[in-house]
């Protein structure tokens, strides 16, 4: 089995300005083609310890994906880090050079000095195609082993990586076991609640393997499967998959890339519904979420973000009454707004939320993270109360994570 | 100087199911108190690779902060890990048993007997109270060195960090040099173009240095300088931050925490302006990004997502023979959009988009990432069109970054 080792470059990462999203991304695509990830290094962009890490990385490992580094300024050298790790001279490319400027041409914008760098690469290195930026990427062999190199940007080395690397790794590995992982998801519980529920299972560590993890409002409990071929692993996951929904349903909402926004529109679209959401605090972030699953233009109608309490009037048609009466954060206002809003939008669904995001605003009586969550439809609206704790943006993304799985509950049916 | 050094534990940190948050937000808070971060290291939850990296780590660096591994399951080996690296023996400690047992009767849940174990800590070992959740934290000290753990789950990891190891290492650093950034951050102009334009900054690479960026739909300059207090590096810094927002007006709109939305927020505050928005493609996201900022409905009043064209006629009063003629995705569109929200919501200022995110609803006329984007205000409205490549998250993304720096530049008086 293959053995691989990322190496992020980038002394942002470091600083902590940049989020690193490409670590996931190569660490996904690295399982699916069945390739043993077991180490991933971040260091600056600073030659010495660029020489050092990508170094360790080759001696224990056998595929090197180097990350970021690529760029057009002074700061970016990897392109030389790798050369000089692989002991290679660094020469202009020609084939890499017609591509930047193929890029410069296609985008109508002119090619800056900068750009010429970017193809000195290490003598016979393959290069990787880069039609999302200018940067191209290159695979350098050393004895048997390959040292990967792409840019730093998501976009660029994703697209690359999808296009050429994968294709390119499924070639080479000779695959005799594979490691198949299949992570089911859960709202509305906790994670040690979540792990007692299923304990027999959690602690039965042979093949497959089943491990829990928590993020921010959901817990996943991921089932790895070591076999012979894909189908194989399946196998073993599947009894073991229809144990935990059994055991945990109603908790479960979907498994891998599945998210409670691609859930709920998958629901919608099978029963050929409609929605609309009326957001308070949650500020467009459930309507974002929806939007964010393609085709979602099907049954997702429209949203009204009403931050103002006279927007919800004039909007949602919601009575000022009930404002005065229990404010804005309250059962009935969340009621009101689910109904204003499917009747506005004339859709089969709806859901509302109310609430204080903070971090200032609470009161002792409506403290920061209380909530109401409304969802209207098959002619009538229940409505939730919560409570929340965290900064405003988690505080948001808690409450659009509750409300879609109460709306998923509806619409499943559940009770 | 204090070397510090990051170990992020987790399978699914490997398997990229999870995007390391907690590596960013630990070199902020490093950064920001002067220490030095030259490595960070992810292995999974296995326990030769937990000792091996962890083992390194403590070699070549003074502070290893751990994050992972100290929760409730059998997966969950980073005390015992630490212990065995620092050769101690691990053993029941009567406060953190006490403190997992508070945390479950403040938040009125039972214990389950899994959380025991997290009690089971190295003899010695400084506890770093958890308010957030079950695991506490724990500080080993060994030779003049030390190992930090902390949990994985973000907002309990930065809870923890903030409110006790902050201060811990404050009172633990001679500060003889400190590290200071400010990262300068610039929109609608790319990091070539950009770099080229502010070379001889770039190259002078001395103290301070200044260091180019990109990420989706900006592009960052960092100045990074170092003297023996703070504020010594700032005065090294300003300077030389004047002379490249000076070069670089009017792509300049923030620096550090800033971002479009906390600017655009901060403009209108200071003008006493309000704002809506219209969104179609971005479904929500620019609502979302405005109210991510707290205080945001001092200045933001509603938000119309209208994602059906239906939506765009009955709540923004869009001529439905504009839709005819021009299509929802038109720069007449676009402005109707705008004009409608502003007239609707009676605010200073409005902001609409309208465009195809894809990744399918394109043709060869009207492709995936055609925008329009509208601002409405100081009795004008005007319209540009814009072309964007991606994903369709992306493509929002890039929509919304967009779509807000029109809208600054539009409040600032900028054309």
């Amino acid at each position: 089995m293959m053995k691989a080792e990322l190496v992020m470059i980038g002394t942002e990462l470091l600083l902590g300005e940049t989020v690193d999203t490409n670590a996931a991304y190569l660490a996904q695509e690295l399982a699916a083609l069945g390739i043993d990830l077991y180490y991933k290094s971040t260091v600056g962009d600073n030659w010495i310890r660029m020489i050092e890490v990508i170094t360790q990385a080759l001696a224990r490992s056998d595929l090197v994906i180097v990350s970021g580094g690529l760029g057009p300024t002074i700061d970016d050298l990897t392109r030389e880090a790798v050369a000089a790790v692989a002991n290679l001279p660094l020469e202009l490319n020609t084939e890499a050079m017609e591509m930047i400027e193929a890029y410069f041409r296609q985008s109508n914008r002119t090619m800056s000095e900068n750009n010429r760098k970017q193809a000195f690469l290490p003598r016979g290195a393959r290069i990787i195609p880069n039609h999302w930026g200018t940067a191209p990427g290159l695979i350098v062999h050393i004895r048997d082993k390959a040292i990967i190199a792409l840019p730093g940007v998501p976009r660029e080395l994703k697209g690359m990586f999808a296009a050429y690397v994968s294709p390119y790794l499924e070639s080479r590995i000779e695959v005799k076991q594979t490691l198949i992982s299949r992570t089911l998801k859960f709202a509305g519980i906790g994670e040690s609640k979540l792990a007692e529920m299923v304990e027999d299972e959690l602690n039965c560590q042979s093949n497959p393997t089943v491990a829990p993890y928590a993020s921010l409002g959901e817990v996943k409990l991921r089932i790895t499967a070591k076999a012979g071929s894909r189908e194989r692993a399946l196998e073993m996951i599947h009894p073991v998959e229809r144990r935990l929904i059994q055991k945990l349903n109603p908790y479960y909402f979907g498994a891998d890339q599945e998210t409670l926004e691609s859930v709920v529109g998958t629901l919608l679209r099978e029963r050929n519904e409609t929605l609309a959401v009326a957001e308070s605090c949650t500020g467009g972030l459930i309507a974002n979420r929806i939007t964010d699953v393609p085709g979602s233009s099907d049954y997702f109608e429209r949203g009204y973000i009403t931050y103002s309490n006279q927007a919800k009037v004039e909007l949602l048609n919601v009575n000022p009454e009930l404002i005065d009466k229990y404010g804005a954060v309250s059962r009935d206002v969340a009621a009101a707004m689910a109904e204003g809003a499917q009747a506005g939008a004339k859709t089969d669904w709806s859901l509302a939320v109310t609430g204080i995001a903070g971090p200032s605003g609470g009161t002792s009586e409506k403290p920061v993270g209380l909530v109401y969550i409304a969802v209207s439809g098959k002619g009538n609206t229940k409505t939730k109360q919560f409570r929340f704790n965290g900064t405003r943006t988690e505080i948001k993304f808690l409450v659009s994570q509750a409300a879609l799985n109460f709306l998923r509950l509806e619409i499943q049916g559940v009770r």
